[in-house]
C-alpha cells in the first residue's frame, strides 16, 4: 500500500461558495429546481467519502495489478470494475451528461467533485469519465438513430466511450492519419479501415460494449484535418434486436507505460477482415471533400484539455497534501530561525515550507483557473441568454490552453519538490511521491503537446476576433489592478507586482507581433512555450489576489482561534507567494524575449551530434 | 530493450585535450612515465567501446531483473556479475585509486571516461566505483594492519565497498545517529550495535565480502557529528589465515525505489547478536569525546558528491543524445520557418531544437563544472607544490556544492524535455526517457539533500577564509570579462549578460548579508536553493564561454565542410544559448531576492492542511 489520498475540500468548498457567482448557475433551468448554494457542503463531503473509501482504496491495484493484455484482450484490475460501477450507479459519472437528464451537477461543481476523485485514483477516471464524453458529441452532432442505439448505455455507464485519434504515424499531426471510411450502401454507416494508437481505455473487460469515436477519412475527401470525418465505431456492432456482434475491432496491445499503469492505454487494429462498420456523425464531406469531423472532436478535445490540466492539478495537489502530512510526523534537523528549539518536524523547517507553499499557493492557481472554465462551461451551455453563451465561449476558448499546459508542466516540478521532502524515502515507492511523479508526465503530451497549446495560445488565441477577445481577458487583470491599486491592505506589493505584469506582458505581445512579421518569425515558435507559461502566472495571479481579496474580509471579522482563521490566512499567504515569486517570471520572460536569442533557429541539426 | 546507451566522446575530448591543462597533470610524478596528451584519443574510445560493448547491454537487466532480496540476501543481475569483473579486470575500476599502484589514470581523465561508464549504465556503476572510494579513505586514515588486511582486495575490486551513515531516524541529521561502538580488549576492534538503511549496494552476491565504512558513535562520546567514529566493518571478518567468518551483518531488506532498480539500496542490522566486529580508523575519541569520523567520511562524502553531479549529468545527456537519435527518424508537422518544406524530422521543429539545445548547453556546463573539479582533485592529490595542492583544495571546497546540487536539480526538467520530444511515445518504458526519468530522481537527495547544499555554499564556503576563497572564485569570472570584453567577435552580448550576472550575484551575497544580520535570517534558507542554481549558472557561463572562445578560434581555421567544424560551432551555439537563457536567472534571482518575500515565514504549519 503506497498510494495515499490526502485531499482536503476546504478549497472547493471555498471556489464555490464565497469565489464564483454559482448562483448565477443554479439560476439556470437545468439546475434551478435541483441545487441552491446550501448543498454545496453536503454534497462535496458526499463526494470526498466516496473518494476516501470507494475510489482510493483502489488506486494501489491500478499499480500493482495494471492493466494486463492478453489474447487480443485487456483486463483490468477487479475493484477498478467495482468502483467503475459505484460511480456510475450513484451519479458521479456519465448520467451528468444527459443534456436531457434530471438532477444533473452543475459542470461548475462537477468540474472539482472529479479533481477529488481523479485525485484518488487518476488511472480510473478515464473509465468512468469517457462515456460521458462520447455522449456529449453524440447528443450535440448525431442524429436520432444513432442517439437511440448508443445513449442510454452511455449515459449509465453500462458501455464505455474513447476518443480514437492517434495513428502511428499520425501524433501531433492529426491530418496525416491514414484510417479510411469507404461508403456501404446505407448512407449513414461506413466501412472502416485503420491502426489507432495511444488509446485511453481502447479496452477493457468490465463492459459490454465500446463505443469509440473514430476519426477517419471518407474515401476521396479533402487531405489534411479539414477531410477528416467522425464515426460512432462501436467495439460490437449493435443488431437491430439490441445484440451485440463482432465489428472487426481488435485490440492487438497495450503500453507499458511509465505510470497510470492501471489505465490501458490500447493498439486498436479496425477493419482488418474488411468488417468494421461506423455510423457518420452529421453529413459526409462536401463538395471539396471537407467534412466535419474535425470540428466534433475538437468538442471533445477541449473538455479533455480541460480534463487534463484537471488530472494534473489532482495529482500535484494530493502529493502536496500527502507530503505534509508526512512532514508533521518525520523529526529532522533544527530551525535556521530558531535552533534552540532543538529537533523538530521537518514541517517547520524554512525549505520544506517553502516546498510547501510553492505547491500550495501554484495548484490553487491552478484549481482557481480551472474552476473559472467549469464555470464558463456551464454558462455557455446552459445560460439563457445566448449572448453570455457566446462570451462564455469565447473566454474558454482563451483559458484552454492555460488550463491544459500550465498545471501539466508544473506538476513535474511541484511534484518533485512534494518528493524532495520525504528525503530518501521519497524515492521508494512504499511512499506516495514516486507514483505521483510517474503519473503525471502523460498529461504534458497527451490532448495536444504542451507546445501545441502554447502555439495555440500566441499564434490563434491571441489573435482570434482581431485580438479583441484575449484583450477582454486581460481587462479582467487591469479592472482588478484599477480598484485594488494602492488600498488593499498588506498587499499593495503584490497589486504592484501584478500592475508591471501586466505591463510587460503587454510588452511581450507586442515583441512577439514584431517577431512574426520578420525573419525572426521561428522566435515564436522558441518563446511559446515560456510565453504560455508567463500567460498563466499572470492570470492566475490576478485569480489568487481575487481570492486573498475575500480571504482577508473574512480574516477581519474572524478571531484567529477560529477554526476557519488559518485557511483564510493561508490564502493571503499563497497569493502572496505566488505574486513574489512566480508571477515575476512574466517579466523574466519578457526580459529573455527581449534578448531574443537565435542559437535554437541558428543551430544546424549537426550539432546535436554532440 | 528499452535503454539506448547514445553517448558521444567528442566533447570530453575536446575538454582533455583542447581546454583544461591536461599537460600540468601528466607531468606529475604519478602520471608522467605512463600518460601523455596523444593518449587521450585511444583510451576515450576504448572506454566508449566498453561502455557500448560491455556495460550498456546490462542495462536493461536491471530494470527488467532488478535486485532481489531472499532470505537475507540480495541477489543481483548475472550479467553485473560480468560486467563489474570486466571493469575491475581491464583496469577501469577501482585500481585506479591505488596510491601506490603504477599506470593509475589521472583523475582528470578518469573522471570524465567514469561519466560513459555510468551512462551506459547508472545503476551498475557503484558496484564498481565504491571499492574504489573505500580504498581511498583507508589509504588516507588507516593504520597498515587494516590496509594489510582489506586493500588489496578492494582496488581488485574482488571484495566490495559502502559508506554507512544514513539511519531510520538519521538522515539529514547525521549527528543523530543511534550506532554504538564498543571498544573490546584489543584497541584497535570495536563491537558495534546499530541499524542502517539506504546503503547503497549495501549487499550482493558477486563478492566475496563488502567492507564497509560505518559511522558509529563509540560508547561515552560526544553527541552530535563531532562524537562519530569511523570502522571499517566488513559483512565477514578476515581470520589471520585470510579465511571468512560471519561477522554478524544482516541485510534485513533493500528498497523499492523509483528507478535504479538493479541497484540494490539495503537496510543493515548490525550486531543483533553482539557479535559485530570493526577497526577503528585513526584514533579513538578524545579526552572531550570528539572522533575522527565525520571528518573522515567527509572525504569519501565530497567524492560521493561529485560523482553524484557525475550520474545526473550522464543519464540527461544520454537522454538527450537519445532523444535526438529518436529526432531524427521521427517525421511529423511542418516547420513554422518554412512550411513549405512539408513535413520533416522532428529534429529540425524549432521547440524540439530548443529542447534539444537546452540539454546539450546545459549538459555541457554541468561537464565543464565537473571536469574542473576532476582536475583540481588532480592536483591536489598530486601536484608537487603544496601551496598548489592547497589551492586546488579551496577550488574544490567551493565547487562541490555546485557540482553536486546543479546537475542533480537541472536533470529532472532535462530529462523531462527529452521525454517530451518523443511525444506519447516517451511516456512509454519501450523508449529510454521514462527510464532516465526514474532513475535521475534519486540524485537531488542523497549524499546530502540539494538544499543542504545550498546552505553549505551560501552559510558555509561563501564565507570560508573570511570570503577570500569564494571571492577568488569569482575572480576567475572577472577576469575572463576583462579580456574578453568588447572584443569577442559575435559574442559580445554574451560577455555583457556574464557581466552583468557576476555584478548582480554580488548583489545577492549583499542581500543575503543584509538579511543574516537581521530578523530575515530565515530567508537565507527560503532563497538557498534558487541562489545555488544561480551561482552554477554564473560560474557555468564563464565556464562555457572560455570553450566558446577556444571553439571560435578553431572555426576561424577550419573550412565549414571539416568533418569537426560542427563540433565547434555546436560549442559557440551552447555558450550562446546557455548565456542568453539560463544566466540571465542570475538577475532574476536577485530581483526575487530583492523583493525578500517573506510569506514562507510567516506561514504557521496549520495553513498548509490546506
Amino acid at each position: 500500500m503506497s498510494y495515499k489520498f490526502s485531499y482536503n475540500t476546504r478549497d472547493i468548498k471555498f471556489i464555490l461558495k464565497e469565489w464564483l457567482p454559482l448562483e448565477e448557475v443554479l439560476s439556470f433551468d437545468r439546475y434551478k429546481d435541483y441545487y441552491s448554494t446550501d448543498d454545496v457542503d453536503t454534497i462535496v463531503d458526499q463526494v470526498k467519502k466516496v473518494a476516501d473509501e470507494v475510489i482510493a482504496p483502489t488506486a494501489d491495484d491500478g499499480e500493482e495489478i495494471g492493466a494486463r493484455w492478453e489474447d487480443g484482450k485487456v483486463y483490468i484490475p477487479p475493484s477498478f470494475h467495482q468502483a467503475h460501477r459505484f460511480l456510475q450507479d450513484q451519479g458521479w459519472g456519465a448520467s451528468n451528461f444527459d443534456l436531457e437528464g434530471e438532477g444533473a451537477l452543475p459542470l461548475t461543481m462537477f468540474g472539482l467533485l472529479w479533481e477529488m476523485l481523479s485525485a484518488a485514483n487518476p488511472a480510473l477516471m478515464p473509465y468512468v469519465g469517457n462515456a460521458g464524453a462520447v455522449s456529449h458529441v453524440i447528443q450535440l452532432y448525431a442524429n436520432d438513430l444513432i442517439k437511440e442505439k448508443f445513449l442510454s448505455n452511455l449515459l449509465t455507464g453500462i458501455w464505455g466511450g474513447t476518443m480514437c485519434l492517434t495513428e502511428p504515424s499520425a501524433g501531433s499531426d492529426v491530418g496525416e492519419m491514414g484510417s479510411k471510411a469507404y461508403p456501404t450502401d446505407d448512407p449513414m454507416i461506413y466501412k472502416i479501415k485503420g491502426q489507432k494508437i495511444f488509446i485511453t481505455v481502447g479496452d477493457r473487460d468490465d463492459v459490454d460494449n465500446i463505443v469509440h469515436l473514430y476519426l477517419a477519412r471518407v474515401e476521396g475527401a479533402a487531405p489534411g484535418t479539414k477531410g477528416l470525418s467522425l464515426f460512432v465505431m462501436p467495439k460490437y456492432w449493435v443488431n437491430e434486436d439490441g445484440s451485440l456482434s463482432d465489428n472487426d475491432v481488435q485490440c492487438i496491445g497495450i503500453e507499458h507505460k511509465m505510470g497510470l499503469k492501471g489505465q490501458a492505454t490500447a493498439q486498436l487494429v479496425v477493419g482488418e477482415n474488411n468488417n468494421c462498420r461506423g455510423y457518420l456523425i452529421g453529413n459526409p464531406p462536401d463538395e471539396n471533400g471537407v467534412g466535419q469531423g474535425i470540428m466534433q472532436m475538437f468538442h471533445m478535445m477541449n473538455e479533455a484539455r480541460l480534463d487534463t490540466g484537471r488530472l494534473a492539478t489532482a495529482v500535484a495537489s494530493n502529493a502536496y497534501w500527502a507530503a505534509k502530512n508526512y512532514g508533521k510526523e518525520r523529526i529532522q534537523g533544527k530551525l535556521l530561525t530558531n535552533p534552540k528549539a532543538g529537533r523538530v518536524t521537518i514541517n517547520k523547517h524554512e525549505d520544506v515550507k517553502r516546498m510547501y507553499l510553492l505547491n500550495k499557493a501554484t495548484t490553487e492557481a491552478c484549481r482557481a483557473l480551472l474552476a473559472k472554465c467549469y464555470y464558463y462551461e456551464d454558462v455557455r451551455e446552459f445560460a439563457p441568454d445566448p449572448e453570455r453563451r457566446k462570451w462564455a465561449q469565447l473566454k474558454l476558448d482563451m483559458l484552454t490552453p492555460l488550463c491544459k499546459a500550465y498545471p501539466s508542466d508544473e506538476a513535474w516540478g511541484l511534484i518533485a519538490e512534494s518528493l524532495q521532502s520525504y528525503g530518501g524515502y521519497g524515492y521508494c515507492e512504499d511512499y506516495p511521491a514516486a507514483n505521483s511523479a510517474r503519473d503525471c508526465k502523460i498529461w504534458s503530451i497527451w490532448e495536444g503537446t504542451n507546445f501545441i497549446q502554447s502555439m495555440d495560445l500566441i499564434g490563434r488565441k491571441w489573435m482570434q476576433g482581431k485580438g479583441a477577445i484575449f484583450a477582454s481577458t486581460l481587462k479582467e487583470v487591469e479592472d482588478f489592478i484599477a480598484i485594488h491599486k494602492g488600498n488593499l491592505d498588506g498587499l499593495e506589493k503584490e497589486v504592484e507586482h501584478l500592475e508591471k505584469a501586466l505591463t510587460t506582458y503587454k510588452g511581450i505581445q507586442m515583441m512577439i507581433a514584431g517577431y512574426a512579421r520578420s525573419e525572426k518569425i521561428g522566435l515564436m515558435a522558441v518563446y511559446a512555450r515560456r510565453i504560455l507559461t508567463a500567460t498563466a502566472q499572470l492570470y492566475c495571479g490576478y485569480l489568487l489576489m481575487e481570492q486573498a481579496v475575500i480571504a482577508k474580509k473574512q480574516m477581519a471579522e474572524l478571531d484567529p482561534d477560529h477554526y476557519d482563521y488559518n485557511f483564510y490566512l493561508g490564502k493571503v499567504l499563497s497569493a502572496r507567494y505566488y505574486l513574489n515569486n512566480a508571477v515575476p517570471n512574466v517579466w523574466h520572460v519578457a526580459d529573455l524575449l527581449k534578448i531574443g536569442d537565435t542559437s535554437v533557429l541558428e543551430a544546424p541539426t549537426e550539432i546535436f551530434e554532440y
